[in-house]
């Protein structure tokens, strides 16, 4: 299997590829954007994903035309992004974005085994929500067999980020960076189960304004 | 030039094809993952954009790889992906995410007059930071000229949704949404000049924990 050629030309002191920074900046989030190709199209779809330190998983439903191809083992990419803050310089043509994003190709394969569809379903839970696996019920060998899980093995990457303030700067107008944080809301309980422990302590770890 | 069939076929509830609701989720957001093709392998990257009625704009040196190719007229996707919450069920499999995205498909062009690229980085201020337009300094022709601007026109569409609690509900565990929301953190300063008003409503109006 030929591995592709990972290009970062333009904006190079952005660019780097480090593996433990992957790891971190993958098991942060939740939320991708995968890219194929399908009929010579290209086509981008948000996603739900999970990692270790060897594949990305994503699942869906079997008879789903983008699981088929995403599983089929084209080659496809795989885009993970985080936004920090806005930067506003003096000049209109300078402001920009300070983010990290991971750029991920590989191809993916279907994960048969209902044992190893169960380990992705608990990699989701903790990765969403720490403490609920000892709260949830466990799915039967049938609902594992009713899900498509598909993983993807990290073949290249790249890693692009900007931090900081304006690169070019002046007084001549407020500088600066609004950062931009993601926070969770109150809990929107819908039975009669009081909330539990573990999404107290969630929400609260996540309502950071500083 | 031939238009692409957008076939949602899974989970078709969560489809739409409203054109409003496309302008609503596009013009509240700012970052999208465009995907293309470059010597048939698909990529996708992270990219600043805004977009008016008819056009998606973006922009980058024109020296870029990237940007050469989104603003070559080859077939592109465009995927705005807003994350609501993160739903739990009592089911491990049942858990879900509840979201809007668009996906736009169409084909790029370059702007070329300064007047128009000067619209353009108008657009994204005002999407940025309503009120910073008045207290900028504007480019000159020759900055606006060093900059590639792409403009993409809105040929074919989908909108993806969910909403609401677990589609199977049980009293076994809690059950219910954590909300999802971006906040605008503490301003940071980069020079000496006071935050101006306009900075702080902006902040002010993206802090809402409920």
């Amino acid at each position: 299997m030929d591995i592709r050629k990972v290009k970062v030309v333009r904006y190079s002191e952005r660019a780097s590829y480090d593996r433990d920074e992957l790891m971190k900046i993958l098991s942060r989030n939740f939320i991708c954007h995968v890219g194929f190709i399908d009929e010579g199209e290209p086509y981008v779809i948000p996603m739900l994903y999970v990692n270790d330190d060897q594949y990305i998983y994503m699942h869906g439903s079997p008879d789903s035309r983008l699981i088929k191809i995403i599983g089929g083992g084209s080659p496809i990419v795989i885009a993970v992004t985080e936004i920090h803050g806005i930067v506003l310089s003096s000049d209109l043509c300078n402001n920009s974005i300070n983010y990290a994003s991971v750029i991920v190709y590989g191809r993916g394969s279907f994960v048969n085994e209902p044992a190893e569809k169960l380990r992705v379903f608990q990699l989701i839970i903790n990765r969403l929500v720490p403490g609920r696996i000892g709260d949830t019920d466990l799915p039967t060998i049938d609902e594992l067999n009713s899900v498509a899980v598909v993983k993807v093995k990290i073949e290249d990457f790249a890693i692009k980020k900007r931090e900081g303030g304006p690169k070019i700067s002046s007084d001549k107008h407020w500088e600066g960076v609004i950062p931009i944080v993601i926070n969770y809301g109150k809990l929107i309980s819908m039975n009669n189960k009081p909330i539990p422990r573990y999404l107290m302590d969630l929400v609260m770890n996540h309502q950071q304004i500083t």
